[in-house]
């Protein structure tokens, strides 16, 4: 009874993603659905972003549980934002981000979307987005594709960040790298800090090569 | 519709929650639910307690959604564990907790639970544990407690890990008390680094203190 639940919530969303894919193709619009478990740096992903694609119209959807700190942080910088707040909820879905990309009212250009800080159930609810972002950071330790492979398996980019702690925490890469590559020989690894300004700009290239593609039905 | 299932769903966790512990009243068990986003530490933190609590019966429940390595650290040490392995469901639930409990096959002493790494959803999940021990870490930052409120609000005690790195990152420890204070003014906030071996004696003599108490039916 469980399963045929969830069956049916997750090809309602699946039919949802596909109407916002053709929505975002009418529009120009590439959209990033930027995933992470919470405080491996999403918000500060997104805005060092923003500054390398300072020439795009640029639009920000920021999935919360609770609290505006992540909105707020954005508006500052002059970027139009929409606020979804799940109230408790643990990811984002289709619809809510088909009605937040319209308010948004920006064609041409880039849409960041922040999920939900969390490595399971996000990864389930296709968004209709061109890019599957994952920020992985290494403070939370190397083993993580391991553990939550689902999420590791469908991303498209892996941005590893906080490389400026590598020297002082314990972190294998190789043994990292091994572990995504087993599951998703495909996604590229970039590694990233937001503190140091390292690999910023070679993420925003990749993230442009990668948007080149047209959306796929799925 | 969908309200009515979630309630359905959370009050039968409940009363199963209930029944587990008058299972745990019987056995004597001091059962903590040990909760953490993806690492923050929750496998290195029950390690050091199981040495501080070298004296007493331990056994170990290690909630993952793929992978057994948290399980094989356990087993390592010699201590009793059972895995449950959630295929990529993002909490434990009570039913499940019971079943893992009678195979471990312990009694007068402690079951530490490893709960799903994810701040969001295990909270909804009444275990029956004794003593929801929530570890949050310096590197995710100082605004975790205004944006997962749920599970910092739920939490008994939080330690907070990885305290050897608060001199690298930026981490402003007033404003993350200032966060739990406001939301859960009786937890204490507990310092403690798994790498330098600090505050963790101190923990476990908290833990001891907390578990003193009787359960309470919810």
């Amino acid at each position: 009874m469980n399963i045929k639940i969830m069956k049916s919530i997750f090809s309602d969303n699946q039919n949802l993603a596909n109407e916002n894919r053709v929505y975002f193709n009418e529009n120009n619009l590439s959209v990033i659905n930027v995933l992470a478990s919470p405080g491996a740096g999403k918000t500060s992903t997104i805005m060092e972003l923003i500054k390398c694609f300072s020439s795009y119209n640029i639009g920000v959807i920021e999935g919360d549980i609770a609290s505006s700190i992540d909105a707020e942080k954005i508006s500052k910088m002059g970027v139009k934002s929409v606020e979804i707040n799940t109230d408790g909820a643990c990811h984002l879905n289709a619809i809510s981000i088909l009605e937040a990309t319209k308010n948004l009212s920006i064609s041409n250009g880039i849409v960041f979307i922040e999920n939900i800080g969390n490595l399971v159930c996000p990864s389930e609810f296709d968004l209709g987005e061109k890019l599957k972002l994952l920020i992985a950071s290494v403070p939370e330790g190397d083993d993580k594709p391991y553990k939550y492979i689902s999420i590791f398996q469908k991303a498209d980019i892996i941005a590893l960040n906080k490389w400026d702690l590598e020297s002082v925490v314990e972190f294998d890469y190789a043994y990292f790298e091994r572990g995504v590559k087993a599951i998703n020989p495909k996604a590229e690894i970039i590694k990233i800090s937001c503190k140091n300004k390292l690999g910023l700009e070679y993420l925003a290239n990749s993230i442009k090569e990668y948007t080149k593609n047209t959306y796929e039905s799925k």
